[in-house]
């Protein structure tokens, strides 16, 4: 979960810091970042009855956003200053009911590369520590193009 | 994309849009109704400026929870009226970037079942037509236990 | 299935077909072309009594191998000659008991990419025509360095 | 990878022995059981020459049916006796060249279920211990109806 890498960027903790500001929806959807290092990332997720599917319990797809953002700033934090980070594919397994109030969310690198970074990612709820879900993600750096593309 | 299925239930329209409004996060994150048949949906989805990522984008994951939602419909709409859906997992592809205001949204079944539905689903985006992201579900159907489990 | 692509390689077809008769596990497994264009492929599989699961059915692994052929070599048609091509991840769901004797596998270009190219596929059992498995798959295009990178 | 759990078949070991020597793929794929306990798996992959891609080396489609029996055969030894298993889906990531002889492949449960079993997998090439393809999957457990259903 904590794997062991060296950033090729310094700086790479408030690189991350500061795009993570940038994604409007982490705060909307109430993710926020508890810790990260080179090549993992520890969110938090609180549960808002805004967001909920028809059960009550957290929607998957917030679930997801909140792995997503896990894995991906994962990856970024193994990148060089200057490169961009684009999800090409991730896969979710939801495993029990989102029904806690809180949730810690993780994503480490699996495999950093030039090209793509394959990530993993976990939910548990809090505080009793259940694997509500789990990801795989694939990210793929982008340098020195329009992002567009 | 508008399979020929019949549904068990002959009110699934009624069925699904209940519990569709019971998901606060639809309206939350601005995702809505537009069309339904037996083993299909068709959501828009309206980009919010308070759930973009950091290039201004819809967020991946907002994309993925509306994917969800029209791959779990599909499937919902197929079932008994005394049925209950959870997603058991999907993957979703990322092809362009969510740059448009206004998303086309579209769940289909590709193989109904009595304990697994397997679904697909694409995000479009409006008015150009792009494909942005595609999506593969797997529902399971729940009868007779507790949601919980 | 037969999208409407041009292959930046006039000689596609030929370089398809030189690289399928270098995977030895093709001919191995009883995978040949059946038929192939700009961005899509038509694959046959035939049982074979030592390639099974437990029930006598098609080992689960020969579908998902056929599917990744036919979805990387859809993929490789679109390529420039210089390129190769890698597989980065596949998703395939099994969604009926293969138990034909032959399978039509097809792959098909949904997105083609400087990098990564994402496709999707399907096995049919013949002659009945039954879905058996679908596929995405994300495929990497490789130029100008080793491909043990 | 070697998770606590206990098996409510007492003759879990010989359960899965007795299936996958049914397997006639697996012998010919060349892959063998060199442990198992509880719901893992510990799988052995020794390199063919007639079971390779374009490069020389093994086929990716080959490393997907080993990862998909250690996982299916981790979460059949979890099941009742009377039980039968089904893969219902699984997303394998490529994340080097499978460039060695030999590979060790390792499946282990992370959710047991009635329904539906989530496992995960891995590749590492031997003897140098590199982490080559990654898989997760959905098994389903099938009691008391035909498998064919």
């Amino acid at each position: 979960m904590r794997p062991e890498f060296e950033s090729p960027n310094p700086d790479f903790e408030r690189a991350v810091r500061q795009s993570f500001a940038k994604q409007s929806a982490m705060s909307s959807l109430k993710i926020s970042i508890e810790a990260l290092g080179p090549g993992w990332t520890e969110f938090a997720l609180q549960k808002s009855d805004d967001l909920t599917q028809q059960h009550g319990f957290v929607h998957a797809g917030v679930l997801g956003a909140a792995l997503d953002s896990a894995c991906g700033y994962a990856a970024y934090s193994l990148m060089p200053p200057e490169a961009a980070v684009l999800t090409a594919e991730y896969t979710i397994n939801l495993l029990r009911p989102a029904s806690a109030d809180r949730f810690i969310v993780k994503g480490w690198v699996v495999k950093p590369g030039r090209t793509l970074t394959v990530c993993q990612g976990e939910a548990i709820s809090a505080p009793d520590g259940e694997l509500v879900a789990i990801m795989t993600a694939t990210i793929m750096t982008v340098v020195g193009r329009d992002i567009e593309g």
